[in-house]
């Protein structure tokens, strides 16, 4: 990794916690609607909204609040009450009011690289909740880039490196998805570093391993430190 | 506008359609609720939980959705049934795949500007729904920069023109909402051309006259050729 010039971070569940608020809702989610259906199929039902709707939806809660309330209408075909749909919506927006909360060596990692590298934070998901979270976390002023990105393809991962006027063996990349944050890269000729999340969405996961080429695996966000000087 | 050097497009009314669209889903949804309430006062009601939400889901259609059925549980007290919940997403949804329409002189006037001037795109709204119109109205090669803002404010276009390298006075933004695409520019010491569409957002409306220094009205967007070069 001698080469590396910029550092990119994924946001949700790499700096801060997100996955944990949305198992919290989804458990009050399936207990609103336990005389219809069991939280296991409604598990499954609710994933199959989700992945159908992220085409028009994109990632983020205003998406989940939208597909929850459709979950709810098919399950039940029809048959739920309107102040279950008003207690779905009450459920999303304490969701978007949350506080954050900053993973454990996230500041130690960004204090000690800002100076030394070009630092950007690279997330998907809604734009004003990354936003506003970006602001509560008071990190902001690590970063000289801040991407909301559509989704985490290779081609949107090109388009980035391109933007920030570097090559690919320049780009470091961390985050706790293999999918999103690892995978892409990898392909591209970049390198990234893995720092997983003790929750992972059924989403965000895949069944083939990683090649170690050009990635690291680590097993909390300061191990990073001792790959890049 | 001898020294502009970026000239920034707001999207939506600007390059292609989009009120109209709010506008006539807003009267299907009226029609839905007509046994609870007149559409004047289901108007009203409608734009206070948007206004109110804004805060949090920002702009877009999934807010304007999530919006809608906070107004429809509200006012029917409740009663709303679940299918005209179910009729209200199905609106959404068919909204967020409404065909792209360039609106008349785009074209011709983002050719003429091209190879002269940084053209760029600066539009508020969902991140999703915005990168799906620009990817279908195929406008994306006359832009070397797209940004997808939170909200217009001063601060978010200081933001914006401090990463595009260039001053205020080197920067015209062209765009049909005096409150989001002039006020702020001329503040910042930028130029500004407004071209109205023939419906505006309350939201979006001003009471106070603009001054005439570095801002023009313009009938047609092509009249914007006759003041830069």
């Amino acid at each position: 990794m001698n080469n590396i010039k910029v550092i990119a971070f994924d946001a949700d569940d790499t700096l801060w916690e997100n996955e944990t608020f949305f198992r919290i809702v989804e458990a009050k989610f399936y207990s609103l609607l336990e005389e219809y259906i069991s939280p296991q199929e409604l598990s499954a039902e609710l994933y199959k909204t989700e992945t159908g709707n992220l085409g028009i939806y994109g990632y983020g809660i205003k998406g989940f609040m939208l597909s929850m309330i459709e979950t709810a209408l098919r399950v039940s075909q029809n048959k739920v009450k309107a102040d279950i749909i008003a207690q779905i919506i009450a459920l999303g927006k304490e969701q978007l009011a949350e506080p954050v909360k900053i993973l454990p060596g996230v500041e130690t990692v960004l204090r000690s690289l800002k100076d030394k590298y070009k630092l950007v934070l690279a997330t998907k998901g809604d734009l004003v909740d990354q936003k506003r979270k970006l602001n509560l976390s008071g990190l902001n002023p690590y970063f000289s880039h801040v991407e909301i990105m559509n989704d985490k393809t290779i081609h949107e991962y090109k388009q980035l490196i391109d933007d920030l006027n570097c090559s690919p063996c320049e780009f470091l990349m961390i985050g706790n998805s293999l999918k999103s944050d690892v995978q892409p890269i990898l392909e591209l000729g970049g390198y990234a570093a893995h720092i997983p999340f003790h929750v992972t969405w059924s989403h965000e996961q895949i069944d083939k391993p990683i090649e170690p080429k050009r990635f690291v695996e680590l097993h909390q966000i300061e191990d990073v430190l001792t790959y890049i000087p």
